[in-house]
């Protein structure tokens, strides 16, 4: 008998080496339920598959969650076929979960998805007592992530990109292609509904002009980079992501540590911390920190630039007497005896 | 009298911002000659421009010099139109240094011409006492050079881009755009040389079809981003430089510490470290210092790739009893009562 072709078993290996690793550091136990998030695409079909050979071997459970968001006409015709995908690959439980998308979001319509699909699989593990839910995100995932990280120009945190793990989300395939799990699905037969606008021609702007930006990075940016500069970007992209989220870790440590010692929170909202000693803390965690002192002063964070971290630093490192710097939410920092100190600002005039 | 054009007082307010900064910290003092390195092209006939504009009324002198790599036809006629530029802007001393192309450079023609030119620039600073050698790479250049290391996937130490400051080189222009710099050019009339590798259609490709990588970035990737994306794509990529800056400063310093505690040097050329404190480092700095160890040992560090530091690392972190890791110049890693060895290793087997 022919073994598995070859894109099949690098995906089952892949999973099989994660879990691995799950298993040998006590974050996993046998007996556990793992649950895959299937959107009938061919990297979460992929990873069904692959999931549904190697758990049974490691002696786990694997189930299958399919999110259907509606958004578009015969949403639940697609999320139901992946439900019997899953079904036929022996998942078990193998759920439909139907959610309402929220009319506006801040953060795009990419992103209001996101957040609603993550809370309706956040809930589903709480209902099935599951260890993790199994996402099926690939390396070239990972390098759109970098690329739009690195177009906001967002930092170090954001060029980490999508973590292997962030409870009670698992990526397994992070070092698996798409060209794999494409192959994969091809091999096995599995009955893969490709999604319009992640077609190769397919739309990457919403009817009303608004870049879809995954989608424009996918289609336009990343091949033209990898004309440019060859094959291995996506890769490069990735490995930039792990070396980022190395330093992010190390740094958003250190900073806990300089929050601990020179933060103060008073009751009444109001947050403090001494000049002197911000003004000795290294650059880079000192802006992580005059971030945080502002959020918890009630800055909203999606409305905190990078140009306000630097107002608020130029009252620590470069004073010359200057007065409040205004940040969003209403919140006013100012220096005043030897603090920094940021509190509710006095009304301004409307602008 | 009408004032400059917009882009001409923008360009020397940007120039006069960062020489006033370094007059205020002590670095140049009044009197001090600074030379502009001077190609001819828009960027740097700007600089020169702003530079002859605001240098006197700061009391400093200006010059300019100009390096003529004599790699295209006509170079000599190209160098001898920029210098004169240059001393019609007043700039004195104005000087062209004809230097020498080796014949191949690992670095491929751009970094074998890059490092030629500033090698001369080097030696021109000692000749003529200067206390510093400006350059006039733009916010454009920055975001370039972000989006050549993200795509070697070289992490945060490459993401951090050309410095402000790197003795006895200078950037005033680091936050002026290239649209500024070529206004200027057209707005006083300058005789700008357009390098035909920088036109818009220029050839990306050598004659033997090597990309020019920053040529490509130029001329496909970076209009494609920001096409897909927006136009305040090169701002955020600069931004991502900067914060990437602050985090690489303190990183190294945080590898500096590490090496001072748990190097050892031996005088046969070994390099050590105890096992036991490697892995208690954060996994930032131990990478870090990891490369550092095998450079001292005498690895070639162009050879030197991530994947050698993470072999080495499993000695330390993941150690399960394996053999030597061969790293690149012949030299052995190997962990040994409680230390990780970095030696040469016994001949092997060419491949």
């Amino acid at each position: 008998m022919p073994g598995p072709q070859p894109p099949v078993a690098r995906v089952r290996h892949t999973v099989r080496t994660f879990l691995d690793e799950r298993l040998a550091t006590g974050r996993l136990r046998p007996g556990d339920l793992l649950l895959v998030a299937c959107s009938g695409g061919p990297d979460s079909l992929a990873l069904a598959a692959a999931t549904a050979f190697v758990a049974p071997r490691l002696g786990l459970r694997a189930g299958a969650v399919v999110v259907d968001h509606g958004l578009q006409g015969g949403s639940a015709t697609i999320a139901d076929t992946a439900r019997a995908a899953c079904a036929d690959l022996d998942l078990e439980p193998a759920t439909v979960v139907r959610v309402q998308m929220p009319p506006d979001n801040p953060d795009g319509p990419e992103g209001g998805a996101r957040a609603v699909r993550y809370n309706a699989l956040t809930e589903e593990v709480a209902r099935t007592g599951a260890a993790a839910v199994l996402l099926g995100h690939t390396r070239d995932d990972q390098a759109e992530t970098v690329l739009l990280a690195l177009a906001r120009g967002s930092g170090t945190r954001s060029l980490a990109g999508m973590a292997a793990v962030r409870e009670p989300f698992w990526r397994p395939l992070l070092s698996a292609t798409r060209a794999d799990t494409h192959a994969v699905c091809e091999a096995l037969g599995l009955p893969v509904w490709h999604d319009p606008s992640n077609a190769v021609d397919g739309p990457w702007r919403t009817a009303d002009g608004e870049p879809l930006r995954r989608s424009a990075i996918r289609h336009v940016v990343l091949p033209t980079l990898t004309e440019a500069l060859g094959p291995g970007v996506p890769e490069s992209l990735a490995r930039t992501a792990e070396l980022a989220r190395a330093d992010a870790v190390l740094l958003d440590e250190l900073t806990d540590q300089a929050w601990e010692r020179l933060a103060c929170s008073e009751p009444n909202g109001t947050v403090t911390a001494p000049v002197g000693e911000l003004a000795e803390v290294p650059t880079a965690v000192r802006r992580r920190l005059l971030r945080r002192l502002a959020l918890a002063a009630g800055c909203p964070g999606g409305a905190l630039s990078h140009a306000h971290t630097e107002r608020m630093d130029a009252l620590v490192i470069a004073w010359t007497g200057q007065g409040p710097v205004h940040l969003p939410g209403g919140i006013d920092a100012v220096r005043t005896c030897g603090r920094l100190v940021l509190r509710v600002g006095p009304a301004r005039p409307a602008r």
